[in-house]
């Protein structure tokens, strides 16, 4: 079998996220660390026909100027890297830095279609530059503010008119950065709350150029434990009261979501799971704070008061303390897998199958862990 | 349809789980109380064919001698049961105490072979008394310690001569109980961790006579956690290097289980399940302290520390506070109706579909609840 | 030596701090409840002369109208008295009820200067009918928001005159509160955030009328423990990075600080302290919610990030989960005794020593308990 | 002013406690760390005459092989000292592991005098070769079982004549290093909860000689939290129910302590400390578990079952996490400077103000933290 070469377009390449699953995928495949935390290299998925880890090509957008061998070094000094990492892969890294292209800001002045070309026309360089069967574009950048929808939000041919208007801001950069990937005939991922390729206009583009697509904010902490715990409340017919949270936590993510615009998109995802988990809607309130000496690490505490059998009130609280970073980068790994497979294998529109990586699944609304690992694991060996 | 009258016959019936289930059954069937922690009035068994809350009569054997209905006031001053519902239900219950027949007590003299047949001559008497269609029988008494093999443990027609002999005492009390159900013609169903049916002689019993059983050591706290949260993990292909837990409990259960020898069935059980899920040991220390001042409640903290993408080590820890016997409670009344349905419908040996219930499933090897429950739903919507 | 006779005037007093510490004080004279939670009973206030239990008279205003017997009931059903207590209190109860009278509301019509003259007379009539040496008015009523600092609240003479305009609202109901006491030659203690006494003209008057007075917010939870463990960290050398906190609630507090405006105040109190503890200002997100469902209850969780040698960074969490009314009253008591002793002893202005009750203490920059519990002791025995 | 130099003496001088305190002083002195963790570098010292972080030699016996500077490499690894420290600081740690001397080992044939002999020639030989005006020992090594106590114990003339017996292991090897600190002059201070100077014979020995020591068992984590919450507890008259705790740890510490032995003199230290500073027993299960994966970091778990006003029960728990080399280190350097000083000025026998840093004071019996720091800071100012 010819192998198959699959590029992997990452929107914030030189971020923590990005940084740390490019780092894990050179280790990885020479063999310098384990593949722990790599979902797709489980047992279950020993038959599914993915893109080897020596088979994938990384290129990327991003804003930040800083080089990702760089920022390499400063999560080795800020623990999500092992030191000798950062040595061992400079090489590897300066390779991937030399496939980042600028990515696109808000504000840039002139027409959007023209800034989406220029970032379609960068991954059509990569596919051809390098022999690739496909690119598998997913978006690591910061969390943007949530969007309010547009008129020309919900039909392709109003959206294309108004973003060749040179006055107008019509997409977010999250919306152009995944317009582009369709143009350039790519399936989009999107690992942030951001909006994304959730507007009708872009998953009308996405049906009509025969693309998958999957998202959105990958779930990674406080999330995924909620989707195993509040269907053992469930199935136990126990009555969930409250369910408080607050997470903490410093790095980029930390500074990003200190600010209240930005922090409301990711609660939003975060709240809309957990009446749905549970039924009826609860008492749940939920905070992102910005505390900067805990650098990359997140800490989130929950405090959930539910109700037994004659009306006994009990309480389960739980602290997770994790590395987004080394809990997100995987996964992104994994999606470009899995999202490669599925366009090779002909699928269209939103991967519904893919809900086991995110807050806000599109395409599904099964939010608990057990059963998408089970319709994760039945889909792909199907493909 | 002829209502079908199930018998309900409690091992221990005077203890707290066997107080709080027979006061909840007359709550719920009064209307008194909302059937929260009820598994089996979930809808997912709305269309199974299981016994009424009001076709459900309760007997049992005990050698405590405190009375259900003062039991019943005991456990509402401890917070266990709603103050207003020992007085409303004080007739109700005085009518099962009246149903309860004294219990087999270790060393008492004469073959154990005679106190059998006395144990289930009551539990017929009550059939009779009561024409019922079938009675199952719920262990809910105090644990025991570890019972080491003996061989006439291995044989039915070894342990029936050994029984016989005056002068030796075979079986422990909850397996003489197991034996007991079984001469009456009972389905036998273990919520402890004690010896109970598990011995081979007495599953050849139950074959003979073509009962089902099931059992051991209902999952009320940490273990139903560790159930879910450890198949979280695995399916995220996170590394758990060690799992460490702390029980401190008062109660009775607090003072049986201050006896070391009666802790290590207990942490028997939970320690076999948490490898199984994982697929490999892990260092888990694990204690059971006795504290009085805490009265029916017990508070687990776990505290699980794992690795995850290149080598991240991380942690999660949860306190669990919960009564115990409210949750419990329901979950005997559930395996009444479930083990009488499967009964009615024939079921023979183990019933592994139900390791929901269960911290140590008898015939099944599945112990992530995720699974447990689609396994359980599935198998009541065949009978 | 003639009993001295003290009167204890709460401002809110059908609510539940002040019926959980009317209730106790009658049952603790009763000798139905041990002394717990009631400092000055502890033996390092022996030898100081306070009124005695049976000494205290109480009586006051309020807004809100269900009577204290009532709200005793409800308290019972939420679990913050024992259920027996409500019953054999219910006539001591009623006798404290005839003695409260109408409270002062925002927004009524006429110059606040008449309010204040019918809030004094009131406590007068209230010291007089019962022949009673002195009146202690402690406000337990609900937390204000914080109130701009006007003109005419720095200076006394200006404050007159603009309380006798009908068509101004120069004070918030616990500042005005305040001033009726001062006007009825009566201590005053504030238990809450709210503005109350600390406004300069009614310090002013308070040092004109030779009285002494206390505060401000009483310190039953997370911050009791902030008082200790910051001192711990620097008595050690530690540098705390940071300390985040959440607080969820219910009761009726809960539903007043779900009211951004008035959570102000409580979080501003609660963020001064700890700045002054630690000697330099941390990151310290803080959150109060309201969580209906968990009643009478007060959950804290704290993490605190802290650096130790050679730059080793490590963690302390707590979680507090306690009943505030039941930590709030006795010091209720212990407050009107203390305030009571000092105003037989002929201090004057603010009460430093009394620092060991309160989030923001008045009179004093000590907020390290220990050395607080020292000086209040020290204080104690000089009365 | 002639500069007073000092002698620093580790037993246990390769150890994970002493190699990050010689680390640590190091560091100190260079400026390549802040003294973050170092009490005596406080305000409050800062008028005391201490010797300079310059005027600190270090030597010590040890029984372990691993030179100094590798151990500094592999508590690099662990997490525990700056990567960049072990390298900067390889050639001052090699000087110091020229100055280790062979320890003594349990079981050494011949009479324990003659040991005893020659530990008290090497630091009697160091003090020479580094013309030191003195040197305190402080014992760093393992946790050693609790020894019985023998007649011999009791009476320093018994004790030398058993010592000369060749056929007799008198003393553990703690005991021994005390008795030879004492022959050479020195003062001797136990960070260990070992045996050590406790024994009567010992303590003849110290005041003949009139030499102070100190001890013992560093408190660094559980407990240091542990005499700061119980005092807030009793000075609000709040009544503690019980205290529950749970230690989990890696490392060196955590394989000795997995020795039940040698645990329980842990365990015996910290429980003794708890009654006392709640002035009653309360039920108080303590576990120490080792668990390697945690490496050098301990995580302790606290539960506190308490009673306030009116009998409502409510529970605080807390979390701590720390690395206890970081925690304990800067302690030894602490407990090496203010001995030196009270040698120095002529201070004999157990130095009762040094119970700060200490789980078992030896010379005190108060175990507040906040009164233990008033009182050395007292007693440090009077030197």
């Amino acid at each position: 079998m010819t192998p198959v070469r699959t590029g992997l377009w990452l929107i914030g390449a030189r971020g923590s996220v990005a940084t740390t699953a490019i780092s894990g995928l050179f280790a990885v495949r020479a063999g310098l660390a384990a593949p722990t935390g790599l979902v797709t290299h489980r047992p279950e998925f020993a038959d599914v026909d993915l893109p080897g880890w020596d088979e994938i090509v990384v290129g990327g957008h991003d804003i930040a100027t800083t080089p990702v061998e760089k920022r390499a070094e400063q999560l080795a000094a800020g623990g999500v890297l092992p030191p000798h990492l950062a040595d061992a892969l400079r090489q590897a890294l300066r390779a991937v830095e030399a496939e980042i292209r600028e990515g696109y800001r808000a504000g840039t002045p002139g027409p959007q279609a023209d800034a989406a070309r220029r970032l379609a026309d960068d991954i059509t360089s990569f596919r051809e530059r390098h022999e690739l069967d496909r690119v598998v574009v997913v978006n690591v950048s910061s969390t943007e503010p949530p969007c309010a929808l547009a008129p020309e939000h919900t039909d392709l041919a109003d959206l294309t008119a108004a973003l060749a208007d040179p006055d107008r801001e019509v997409l977010p950069p999250s919306s152009l950065a995944a317009y582009a990937a369709l143009l350039a005939g790519c399936p989009f991922v999107d690992f942030t709350p951001s909006t994304g390729i959730t507007l009708p206009a872009l998953t009308e583009l996405a049906d009509r150029e025969q693309l998958p697509y999957g998202g959105r904010d990958g779930k990674t902490g406080e999330t995924l434990l909620r989707t195993v715990l509040a269907p053992m409340f469930t199935s136990r017919a126990l009555n969930v009261l409250s369910w408080a949270g607050t997470n903490i936590l410093g790095g980029g993510d930390g500074a990003t979501l200190s600010d209240p615009d930005a922090a409301r998109g990711k609660l939003e995802t975060k709240g809309r799971g957990l009446a749905a988990l549970l039924g009826h809607e609860v008492a749940a309130p939920l905070h992102i704070d910005n505390v900067p000496d805990l650098g990359e690490w997140k800490t989130a505490w929950d405090h959930v008061h539910f109700e037994g059998f004659l009306g006994a009130r009990m309480t389960l609280q739980f602290t997770w303390h994790g590395l987004d970073s080394a809990l997100a980068a995987p996964l992104v790994l994994d999606l470009a897998r899995l999202t490669a497979a599925a366009h090779a294998a002909g699928r269209v529109g939103a991967l519904g199958a893919l809900a086991f990586f995110f807050k806000d699944p599109l395409g599904s609304d099964e939010h608990r862990l057990a059963e998408q690992f089970r319709d994760l694991v039945a889909w792909a060996r199907e493909l």
